[in-house]
């Protein structure tokens, strides 16, 4: 890390991240702590970002989103003595090997992107944690129940499908096949549908405080699972739509106060694990991502390392983050205060890799 | 525009609007911003709106909303240098030839009112803007798939209904004209049953500072179709009831950012159309009403060229506001502001028609 | 009362819970408005709360929750001038007769304790205040339409289900006895089930400003029931699931404002009737929730004596709270406010008892 900060302006640090996914709370909340904010945008988005240019001091667009392990975004980068924030849509943009490659700090944990790119690495890293997860399948076997199918490489929830039998997973993997999507059936990783309600829980730790924190917590808004279930019964039957899972949007929740003790406990083992097989273990923002069933036992499906678009919702602060915080605090915020915090305290290099 | 401020003391401008729909939002703005704030209240709201007087400077208690446009009330809106700010219902209860004429000034662009009232010519804005719409049909045909039936006059979802054949359009509509609800099949409105989930939109355009801000967005709480959804299987299709789309509320939410700059871009083509066809275009606070499909694609099927009801959500202000404003800003509040800052500018001809 | 409040140190108040429900919320709001704060928490949650206790100044640990009633307990509370505020979780945790019979003030009207505590009598009530109603059914009885039916004691809407028959009705109850849920059916409340959406609407009344406030309003999220609509259709027929009303969550949500009236008058009719059935009536938070139809009428199928966990959405004040404060103000912040005004009035006497 001391190499990756050579030429720092430490008193100049600049918040940068892509500018999608969570990019203007990032921004917004940089700004409020006061840092420098730095955008890496696509020719075809500059215009719309152009409009939050009271929030962002650089821009620096780029033709392809690759180009920002170029030389020139690189070098960009670092003259604005920048920092880069990794968003959902961060490895899905400029792929695994610049995302975790890039010579430019990165606030986070680097070696978590390899793993969460890796469904079944995910998987594996939730179950070492000790929390519990829906049973998996392999994809030609019959569960006896339903299962959800995901796709490798699926996107913001597209390319998901639910089953009711080994006969309908292995036909879904098949026209999967056909269409091109994956080129076997055993990419798919084949899951316990979990009856019950999807939470999305957000956790911040913060290595400098040693705290765990819980953000928020949201809903996804689905397109078109959360729209089919307002057609008319008979209009639904006679379309036999099957849902698709593509993510538009976030709906904030709070949960029972009694059910926190345990998503906390969830947060706390998944931190730890993340120490012990991933050092130095979790920074900053991640989020579990989990079925609640109608015991009010949770199951956790999947785990985000880094900030989740839920978040946006909570711009100015969550009812969680005034628990932490006397003062609105959002994620994005709360990673600036973070940066401001180690570099106060000379220990940038506890939440940068 | 002079001769309406007329007589109008500048410097004691008052915010007026009817009370109902967006109408404490509005008045808390207002008061928020310094400028005065007056309700026009029918007797039997009186009372409710009493709770408010902190908020409230004048009251003006009426007997049917239509009387608006009496002499006394007109006196009494000019005597307190009264904005009119229409929402919701505001031709809905006082009638078109009222709205559109009463001798007070109206926030907003006075002629999108008509525009508004008539279904036809609102879908024929919305296409004519460029903005993906969906398929319109004659009241006769076969669509092909599934449809949504609107009623001319259906107020807040009420009187629509979901059919999937050209029969079941026109047992509907005989059925809406036995029931008094339209006189012929040819006033209603047919258009493709969009599949995926709906999103409301808000948007605020500032022509003092010239810039299209959006604001939020929420989707709506419909009775009984949100209801329905949670009745066991069975007992639904028992019942076969129809859903409706009675609004009873709204849900915040925030989208997806990469759908940003889409949203953004139909804002502007709405914007530049409104500006082209009804000049001096929109003035102020509108919705575009959309449904967002498993391609994350937005198709607009209707417009509110005022302040809608969903920004009630937001006011102590929305994720949206705060990344414009570094204050609580409802679009209440946005709206008290643009008079304030079209009056300092001397360019309130600007902000009222 | 005043007896109850021998020894007190009036100006070292301190608002006391049990660590459950919206005890974060009630502390966080203490603590605001500087009262002192105290939690009773049991063993295993007493790690997860010591993650708040910036906003907690004495937690007392015990055993079992029923122990809030042993003396070393009281003793505890009574040392530290301690104001109990009863919440969702007070009486199921403590049990009705230490709840009602706990020698330290409570925050609010005791006598509801019992009256929420026992279904018919809360009907009953709801009943005499004028309040719209669902039909209710004798357990044998065929209502000739859906019904839902509610066994005594459960909790957090586990042990509701929804039949279509006098029939379906007595072969849920038959097993609900051979489960031991119940010892006959007659203990069970048969009510029509309402067609339409749910809504909770959250109240305060101060005795102090003698004003009725609304302060929220919030949509519960319940597993499986708002789960079970996202899976295929041919799925869940499969499956034939009945759907279970767990509460896991809340979301956010405003009202139409022309419902705003009606929902204030049902409030001020409860309020009325609670007054003169239980004197002084009700003080402090209370929930109505109830069901919009189509028509987007409502009716009230239960209440909440006291604060609602739909409030801890939210802690940085509501899009209500707004209209009568002119600062962050949730219900547990609002709570303390009034204890704080009542105090300085020398009127504590009139919200505690």
């Amino acid at each position: 890390m001391s190499e990756m900060l050579e030429g720092y302006d430490l008193d100049r640090l600049t918040i940068a991240t892509l500018a999608s996914h969570s990019s203007l709370q990032i921004v917004h909340g940089a700004r409020k702590e006061g840092l420098g904010t730095l955008l890496v945008v696509t020719e075809d988005r500059a215009w719309f970002y152009e409009q939050f240019k009271h929030l962002v001091d650089r821009a620096v667009v780029v033709e392809r989103w690759r180009d920002l392990c170029s030389e020139r975004v690189v070098r960009a980068l670092r003259e604005s003595s920048a920092v880069l924030v990794p968003h959902g849509s961060f490895v899905e943009y400029v792929g695994l090997d610049c995302a975790t490659g890039v010579p430019v700090p990165i606030f986070g944990l680097r070696s978590l992107l390899a793993v969460e790119a890796d469904q079944h690495a995910k998987m594996e890293l939730l179950r070492k944690s000790g929390v519990p997860t829906p049973e998996s399948f392999p994809p030609g076997s019959d569960a006896g129940r339903p299962v959800i199918v995901k796709l490798p490489g699926a996107k913001g929830g597209r390319g998901y499908f639910v089953a009711s039998s080994g006969r309908e997973v292995l036909r879904g993997l098949e026209e999967a096949v056909r269409r091109g999507d994956i080129s076997s059936a055993s990419e798919a990783m084949v899951q316990e549908y979990l009856v019950g309600v999807t939470a999305y829980v957000h956790y911040f730790y913060s290595p400098v405080l040693d705290r765990l924190e819980i953000t928020g917590a949201d809903v996804r808004y689905e397109s078109d699972v959360d729209g089919l279930r307002r057609m008319p019964l008979r209009v639904l039957a006679e379309l036999g739509l099957e849902p698709t899972f593509t993510v538009v949007g976030n709906l904030p929740l709070v949960l029972r106060e009694s059910l926190l003790p345990v998503v906390y406990e969830y947060g706390m083992r998944f931190l730890k694990t993340t120490r012990e097989l991933l050092p130095p273990g979790i920074i900053g923002p991640f989020c579990l991502e989990g079925v609640i069933d109608r015991e009010a036992r949770i199951r956790v499906f999947e785990f985000s390392g880094r900030i989740v678009a839920g978040t946006n919702l909570y711009l100015d602060g969550s009812p969680y983050s005034y628990l932490y915080w006397d003062e609105p605090m959002s994620v994005g915020r709360r990673i600036a205060r973070e940066v401001r915090l180690a570099r106060e305290r000379g220990a940038l290099e506890r939440v940068l890799t």
